[in-house]
């Protein structure tokens, strides 16, 4: 088994290269295979899917603090980062895609805001098994310690089972202590939304702008959602894919006219 | 009947505040109700479901072609836009968000990467029904008289029956005159996914760089799959929610082990 090659494993983000998530990631991974950073050399949270269409991307070879095969930070986002990967800046195809780990929560609603989510979607659909990480915590100094032996838990599950294709895994983990963790849930998306606040400022100029702000509002109370399995101190892991269907509104549209 | 309030619309898009597409969607919905249009300042195609949380956001009253209520641009994404109006901009909260008419395609995958579908996920979110429509041609003077009665026909429709909570639906119209298109038909996201290609350039002063190119792959035979109801010339309207959970997954993950 000695021949046996090294996995190929890409990580990127959406906190920027220089994030701390994105450090405690690559030491996670640095002893299951070659690793390769491809990652925004400026946070992109809360850029979801964008894509960079109208405007040109760079990308540069970037020290990093692990000691990682190559590392290289792109001007574009997150889902922008996995393309330029794999279409140009990586030697071959990766077996896995981890990004992460994201300074704040990405359960529940969140998945579809998320920069660091949307890069492991793209990966599912470019059918490389991937994976986010994201913990509790979004201060830019949080404690990802527990996260390490998180994350390679996760991962070498992957490794070894795999995961259909099109899939990709929704991991988030409690601002705990890894004893006070309580082990892996496997889990739905929980319903919920952000309640938004708008905060309306005066420019020293006379205009008027806007600072988004908002609460999560939980809507589910389902053991199994992810939200309700991080209270109770469980890593939550959801199969996440890209169908937006929902298959169960169809059977009732087909009711609807189909003329014009 | 003559004093029931009649139903308060508003439009967004991703092509921005002056694309012909959101003219032709407000002179679809005029007849129908009141309409306010909040659209972005600029062009956000490719935006996916990206928030704008580290800059602020501005607004201001806009002039429109079509005698609308109230017509707004606002700096920001899609996304932005719904949440702004229903905070901030709306004098009461609609009962129906429509976004586009969209320049080019939303079919299959592209609807997570699209702006205007985005804004109208949101508009779920929020438990508004919601409506994105798109027009299979990218051009800036696409010729949408063909996407006036089908717009007013799907608005008619939802206003009618409603739709479930948490669901909107993501209409393509063909590059068809009228007379040519067959109908409508309620669909499933196609699967499929982008294969990318990078140009790589260098700028005057010697930097490279790239753009994004890519051609769409199309994996799907299924007659009622968006993609191939549209090469057969009807109308698709597939439903969308914003639950990415792959339940199928879901049942196999539960053998894996929970252990950290």
């Amino acid at each position: 088994m000695k021949s046996k090659k090294k996995p190929l494993i890409l990580i990127t983000n959406d906190d920027g290269i220089f994030a701390s998530g994105i450090q405690h990631l690559a030491k996670a991974m640095i002893s299951l295979g070659d690793v390769y950073v491809v990652a925004p050399d400026q946070p992109q949270s809360g850029m979801g899917h964008a894509v960079t269409i109208r405007q040109i991307i760079r990308a540069h070879r970037s020290s990093f603090s692990v000691k990682v095969k190559e590392a290289y930070c792109c001007s574009g986002t997150p889902v922008d980062c996995v393309k330029l990967a794999l279409n140009i800046l990586l030697p071959a195809r990766p077996d896995i895609i981890v990004s992460g780990i994201n300074h704040g929560s990405n359960a529940s609603v969140n998945v579809i805001y998320s920069g660091t989510m949307s890069a492991a979607v793209e990966g599912a659909l470019e059918k490389i098994p991937s994976v986010g990480f994201s913990l509790l915590d979004f201060s830019p100094d949080a404690n990802f310690n527990a996260c390490v032996p998180v994350a390679q838990r996760v991962v070498k599950n992957v490794l070894k089972h795999g995961l259909p294709e099109g899939v990709c895994l929704n991991v988030n983990i409690p601002k705990l202590p890894l004893k006070k963790i309580k082990g892996i849930r496997y889990c739905k998306q929980a319903k919920g939304h952000w309640a938004e606040g708008f905060e309306k400022r005066t420019d020293p100029h006379g205009g008027n702008y806007y600072w988004m702000s908002g609460q999560y509002v939980l809507e589910d109370n389902r053991e199994d959602a992810d939200e309700n399995a991080l209270a109770a101190g469980y890593v939550s892991v959801v199969p996440v894919h890209a169908d937006l269907t929902d298959y169960n509104t169809l059977k009732k549209l087909n009711a609807w006219s189909s003329e014009i």
